[in-house]
């Protein structure tokens, strides 16, 4: 995680509480697209020793709201809120890294939809997502 | 957190890694209902500084997951996985606990259904959630 | 069907198109709810001999959003569009009936929220079902 | 619809009943695969005059279902029932034919997942949606 102490070149955020908790990174965001990559670590599993499937909607929640409010380095942040998340988990992770794409799929200047995908540093397709979201006006 | 050193009396599990992580709780169980309660810590918000998306949707998941499974003390675990997990983010959080109950709502010995509700100590129902869930035969 | 040329004391609406191709009826409609029912008749069947699953959704959706869309008799029409619809199919119809109820769950002026159930003339729980709903400013 | 009554190359199934009573064709069907057209008639339209959302929500639940049961010409039947359907709704018609497309995205020998994209004969992309499915051993 000590890349994060470092922003990233494509954004001025510095990660937020949560994100920092579990410990996701951003590692591509651009006009209607984002990336992050989480590593597995003990704390994120569930009672079956494996990732908690939280962590995959979390993921994918982050991902796709990201994906709609890209701002380039010294634009102004935009937000969002999330209206509907559905989350189908496809198969279990076999690696130690988390990587969630997330593309937006349409929608306007009210609310945007997005799909994202979960997968694994070897290729396993785990988790595919679409999410709902508005746009708000301003930072709650 | 406490309390949770001490499993409560309908079950003999102690929380897991994420569980403690994230610092939920299981405040009741029993067949086909689950209760969870969440005491919102900083490490919970986001990048617009209230709860994450993603948190709502782990609670839900996680109780919708164990209003299928419910063990008695002293008999075998049960094990689900989920297919779908679909979240409505209804309201926004204005208490300091959040409350997630769930209900199984139908299925057979192979898959179920479930209904969730995330509220919080103020009584603003903050979310929704359904899941489908299928058996494991054992642990992964 | 012949109820239908008059509309019932709750609305003036007639039925549209769909909604007479399928045979679907409004049975309740008040402020946050709305019920229907739809007669099964052979043109509802899928390949396999039992009513296909979007007349399901079909029904859901629409109560949902005649829930969130209240206008009395001689008020002004109240539009909105579908943003989400999620289906769970918990069992088999075994009635000749369907009956679908809606309630509005949460939102405000610009979406809303509901959920929806759909069951036959023999209590069956068939599907549950949520949506997220968009208002319209006018019919489009 | 008259090419109906002559069961497409790819196929020995004749259209269903409410395939009939909608009109829907199924012009493509392969491994992990299908493709539908629907040529948008009055009979399909909502209480606003433009295609009802659940005729969205049925193309995308049929194409989906079949893309995770091909069977070529000769070989036995194979059957699923849908257990949760997600539909996001992206935007509206502007043409006269609806074109549905699934693929089968992962799942096993119990349980299918797809995902299915509906457009319209001017490329515009109006709904998108996810599905689970369980196998079922005979018809029922």
């Amino acid at each position: 995680m000590s890349g994060m102490d470092h922003p990233p070149h494509f954004s001025d955020e510095r990660p937020y509480p949560l994100q920092r908790h579990l410990g996701f990174v951003l590692t591509d965001w651009s006009e209607d697209y984002c990336r992050l990559e989480l590593p597995l670590e003990a704390f994120l599993m569930n009672r079956q020793g494996i990732p908690h499937g939280g962590v995959y909607a979390t993921l994918a929640d982050t991902a796709m709201g990201y994906a709609g409010c890209f701002a380039p380095k010294g634009a102004p942040p935009r937000w969002a809120m999330t209206l509907n998340l559905s989350v189908n988990y496809l198969a279990q992770c076999k690696g130690d890294l988390l990587i969630a794409t997330a593309n937006r799929t349409g929608g306007g200047r009210k609310t945007f939809f997005a799909d994202a995908c979960i997968s694994d540093n070897l290729s396993t397709k785990i988790a595919s997502a679409t999410g709902v979201f508005r746009y708000r006006s301003s930072q709650p």
